[in-house]
Formats: structure tokens, sequence, C-alpha cells
């Protein structure tokens, strides 16, 4: 079942006040492209906020008219699904920074009148959430019954889980980390010296060039690609199979998994930005809530899931929330999923994954 | 103790006929750079030959005179080291397709005067191989004390111990594979899409419009320096440490582990060519050597060693390839070595790898 024909709605969040970031700037508009499914409760007490990964967008459920594919997270959300749309209110939000109808550093600096490009402001995971915060108080809702997040995702929930415990009842983290490993802060750092290093950067002015930096970009999603799957799922889907005969070989792509690559890539460029990509991966490098969240009494009840496959976030990182949750005397589970699909299993339905939301959601 | 001061040499092996590859097309004149290290005994029975990886060279000991640092296997070849040059005759060639002195892709094609570039064969591990035998027939070496080689070296080192065994009596393969996995060849295909698309690599005649395609070339490699270390060494060297203050942020490198990638990257550039690159790593996405060389009667003694942090080729890389060789009949031992140090460990000396090589150098 689907939440059917759904359309993205759009806000703006500095009617009463500009926005002031972790950094010290300040944004005097913010407008935030979001989706709801489900109706509000009269007692406005079953609301569950979704928190989308790095190159997701608002449309979390259901099919937008004429499109070919549903929301990305609609295997999870709709009526009788783990985040059931008969019993809760969902709001889904496009992130700040990002490309797909929130301010980011593609939007019109009101002050210049010009994109704001690099002028744009550095973002920390708090400036992601103080967006989201925003917009509950603009739909009225003062406590949600539950927000879930997979991967960035899971650490915005965790941000506003440490920052403001009393607004969330349950906290659902997939894949998520409180830390990344220099590892992960490495293969970050390569995609984006692909994209800024791109000729056609031009320093983030691209656009009024009439170019972008579609190499640099297209290289930095096959790169994060590779670590988004396994060496499991890579086996299964593509094993050695290529086009060329024995003997035979070439440069250029030949093997199913590198013809898979290509269009991981290329199809990346048609819906995102080189400069939301940059300023939405550099918040997770810096991400470090429990050392910059101060600790409080803390009612939420956290869920942590991880995939056992997930080499971009391995399950030691969400043992090291559960720790440092536990550490703070906050109440957590953790499970580690068996999937093949690696960091990816957060968007699809190892068994077992779905009835741990749905079970933590109906506590 | 060092081997002291050292001169890359070069001859010509296509002097009697031209070479023959596995591709079908045939190179009228192959210059093969090389150097020795150590006296070939009067009975010629002391000769060790060392295979280098994808980005190595002829220069494995010693020092060029007026250089900063040693050949990049110093530490294994030298007077009482593990490759003991006071009883071994070393020889160590750069490889076909290179661009350290032996003929590639960057190299004059004589039928027309210009560089290859794309129009230089592609080439399999075999043909690696038979230029090296080549130079050892010029050298009047009918048989090898040993071959030792580390990742494509000890590919290559395998390659040659089953085509021709009577011919290598050890064989010493370091953190090496049988048959990549599809995530390497993802990651690999990465690389190769970074410098074939980059807008100067022009269609591979880049030298002849004066440009050259640093920018693919540079994230190529800090891609693949990603996957030759190891999470645990990049915290050990760099933890998080940053240049930045508390609730300071930067898009640029920021973290040390970030400038360090940089680093590894730019001076890439000064010593490696964007067309070796692709002409080498292609050759291991389709290597297969137990699937393409026939079985036969194989003397060589196997010593096979990889690192357990190693991701790039893990230790079951080199449980494959001992099972294959077992399955022959082939003398075969294989360790597993604790090293931080990752896929990189084999140009390190963690404690018990280079005893193993004496050991089986002495056997």
């Amino acid at each position: 079942m689907s939440v059917g024909i759904v359309e993205t709605q759009r806000l703006v969040v500095t009617d009463t006040e500009p926005l002031r970031l972790v950094c010290g700037a300040e944004l005097a508009h913010v407008e935030v492209a979001y989706e709801t499914y489900g109706v509000l409760s009269p007692a406005r007490d079953n609301a569950v906020l979704v928190c989308h990964a790095l190159t997701g967008d608002a449309h979390a459920a259901g099919m937008h008219a004429g499109a070919a594919k549903p929301g990305w997270w609609d295997n999870l959300i709709g009526p009788g699904k783990a985040v059931d749309t008969d019993r809760f209110f969902v709001i889904s939000t496009n992130l700040l920074g990002g490309c797909a109808g929130t301010t980011g550093p593609g939007s019109t600096d009101p002050a210049t009148g010009r994109a704001y490009g690099l002028d744009f402001p550095l973002l920390d995971v708090a400036d992601l959430v103080a967006v989201q915060r925003r917009v509950l108080d603009r739909l009225g809702i003062t406590r949600l019954h539950a927000a879930v997040g997979g991967s960035l995702g899971g650490m915005q929930v965790l941000q506003w889980a440490l920052e403001e415990p009393e607004r969330i009842e349950r906290a659902v983290l997939v894949a998520a980390s409180a830390r990344l490993t220099p590892e992960n802060i490495a293969l970050s750092s390569v995609a984006r010296a692909a994209i800024m290093e791109d000729p056609d950067f031009r320093g983030g002015r691209y656009a009024e060039h009439g170019v972008s930096p579609r190499h640099g970009l297209k290289v930095a999603r096959m790169l994060a690609h590779v670590t988004y799957v396994s060496d499991t799922a890579l086996r299964a889907k593509f094993g050695h199979r290529r086009d060329s005969g024995p003997g035979d070989m070439r440069l250029t792509a030949d093997f199913e998994v590198e013809h898979y690559l290509q269009h991981q890539g290329t199809s990346f460029l048609e819906r995102f930005d080189a400069l939301s990509y940059l300023y939405l991966t550099r918040p997770m490098d810096y991400f470090d809530p429990f050392a910059t969240v101060a600790e409080r009494e803390v009612g939420t009840r956290f869920r942590l899931i991880s995939f056992d496959t997930d080499w971009r976030f391995p399950t030691a990182h969400s043992l090291h929330i559960r720790d440092c949750l536990a550490e703070r005397g906050i109440a957590v589970d953790h499970t580690e999923i068996a999937s093949p699909w690696g960091h990816d299993s957060f968007l699809l339905q190892p068994p077992g994954y779905h009835d741990l939301v749905a079970d933590h959601l109906a506590r």
C-alpha cells in the first residue's frame, strides 16, 4: 500500500526571525521543501519526523503525479507499513544546504541577487536540525512521537534528541554515526577534491558561467557509491560478467559492475548539485554531538540499527553511540541486522529491519 | 646496510624478435629499465627477481646519486637484509606499460613517430612477465633462485611460476591476488574514469596538447591511497586533528588526514603518468591465472604473506591462491601478519614479515 499521489510543499521559516547558524552567520531567508503523509491527530501527538541522508529530498513516500518511481523510503512509510500512515502523521523536509526545494548554496542570496556559491555559510548538523524545528513549529507540532533517519538522517535524529529530548519521544537511528573515522573523512575528502578541483567548478560560480563540474561530481558519486554497497552485494549482482570475450580487453567500462557505476555517476548529475554535495558532506566530518551537546536528562528512548556488511558506517559506529548514550543514562537498544547490501541496506528491506522500526514506534 | 649508490640501466629486448602480446598485437621496439644489486655467482644460480607493484619502478634498493630517498624496497633488499645482496644477485625491472624507463603508452611509436597514447596495446600480466623473461635471457639467467613481489608484483610472480615453474625455484607473493573482486574492479574503475573523463585527457593525446589530466590523476591517486592504508593506521597517524578551532569549519582540507591525502595526490603527479596508470591497473582486473594458465607440474615452492588490516587485497585473496595451488598439488605456505598499515604493509616492516621472506629464500 502506498500513500498515493503526493506533492512537495514549501514554507518560509525565517518570517519571524533570521536563522542564526552555529558558525555565527545569519540567513535572512530560508525556504523549506517538505511533504507530509497521514493525518495529524486532534491531540497533535502522532507526528513522526523522517530525516533524509546525504542525497535525499523531501519526497520520502508516495508518488509525484506522473512520476515513474515512488519516494526514497516508500518501502518503510505508508498504510500498514513500519511507519504506518494510518496511524502516524509523517513529516519529511529537504535539508538546509540541499538542492531540492530548500535554501542552499545554489539559492539566490537576497543581499547580492546572485547565487550564494561558496559564500553560503558552512553548516553544522545542529543547523539542519534547527530548520526542521522551525518547520514543526509552523505546523504546530510541539512534540514528536518519533524521529527516524538513516546515515546522515540518523545523525540529525541524534543531534536533536540530545539537544531537545523533551520534544522527541522515540528516536530511530539506522546505519548512523556519532563520529566519523579518519577513513570516512578521507573518502569524503577525495569526493570533495574531485568536485572543487574540477576546472569547471570555477570557484563555485559554475552556474553563472553556464558550466558545471560534471566530471568531478560524477567521480565523487561513483566513489561514494562503491562505499555504499558491499563486495558481497556486487558479487551477487554482477559477479565477473563482462562484455568482452576471453582474451579481449578494453580500458573503458567492460565489466558489468563498471557499467553500473557509470550509470550511477551519470544519473546522479541529473538530480544533484555539486555545491550541495560539498555543503552536506562536510557537516558529517565535524559531527561530534557527545562532545558538543551538553549532557542533560534525556527521556527519549533510542533504537539503533546497523548492518553487518556496512563498511561506510560499520556496526562499531552504532556500538559507539550505544555506549555514549548508556554512559549518559539514556535508554537504548541496538541490533545488527544481517544484510548483503552494505550501507545502502537502510533504504532496502533486509529481514527483521522494518519490524524493529515498527516495534519501536509502537512501544 | 644499503647496497650503496646504484644506477638504472636499460636494454632493448626486441633486438632478435618483436614482442607478441596476449591481445595479438606486436611491439617492434621494447626497451626495459632495470637495476641489479649484488653479484651473480659463477654458477648463475643465485638470481632473485623482484617485481614491482602498480606505481613502482626499477629502483628497488640503494640510492641514486644525489637522491634524498633510497629505492622503494630498500628495507627488504641489501647486505644482511631479507633479500641478502651479499648472497643473492637481485634484478628489478620497470614494467612494460610503465613510465620510468620501460616502453609504455607514453613512448614513441616507431611506426608513426608519435607517442602511442591509447594506440598502445592492452596488456596482460603474462605480457609483463614475458618482458622480464627476455631481460633474464639477456643477462644469461636461465633459472631463478626466487621471484618476489607484492600486490601486482606478486601477481606477476604467480603468473610466471604457473607458466614456467622450471625457471623459478621459490616464489614469494605478498598481499597479492589471483582474482580481483567486483569491489576491487569498481574502485579501479572509478580511478580510471577520473583520468579518462578529465577534459584534459584529450583522448590520451594530452602530451601533444601540452596539457595533462592532472585533476583526474590526482583524484585517482587520492582514492587509491585511501584503499592502501587502513583506518587503524589513519587513526594512529592523524586521529581527528585539524587546523581549525572549535566551531570553525571549512570545505577545503582542514583535518590532517586531508592534508596528507592532498600531498599524496599532488606529489604523485610529479612521478607518474596518467596513461601508464590506465595500462597497469587494467591487467589486474582481468587477471585470472588459475583459469588461463594450463595445469602442469610445478616444482616452485610458494610462500604467501598477507596482512590483517589489508582491505584492498585482504587475506581471503591469499587463502584463495593457497587453495588453488594446493588443488594443483603445489607446495605452499601462507601466513597472515598482524600489521596496522593495511595494503601498504608490503612496503613496510611489520614484525615477522621480513623473516618469512628470508626463511623462504634460505630453504
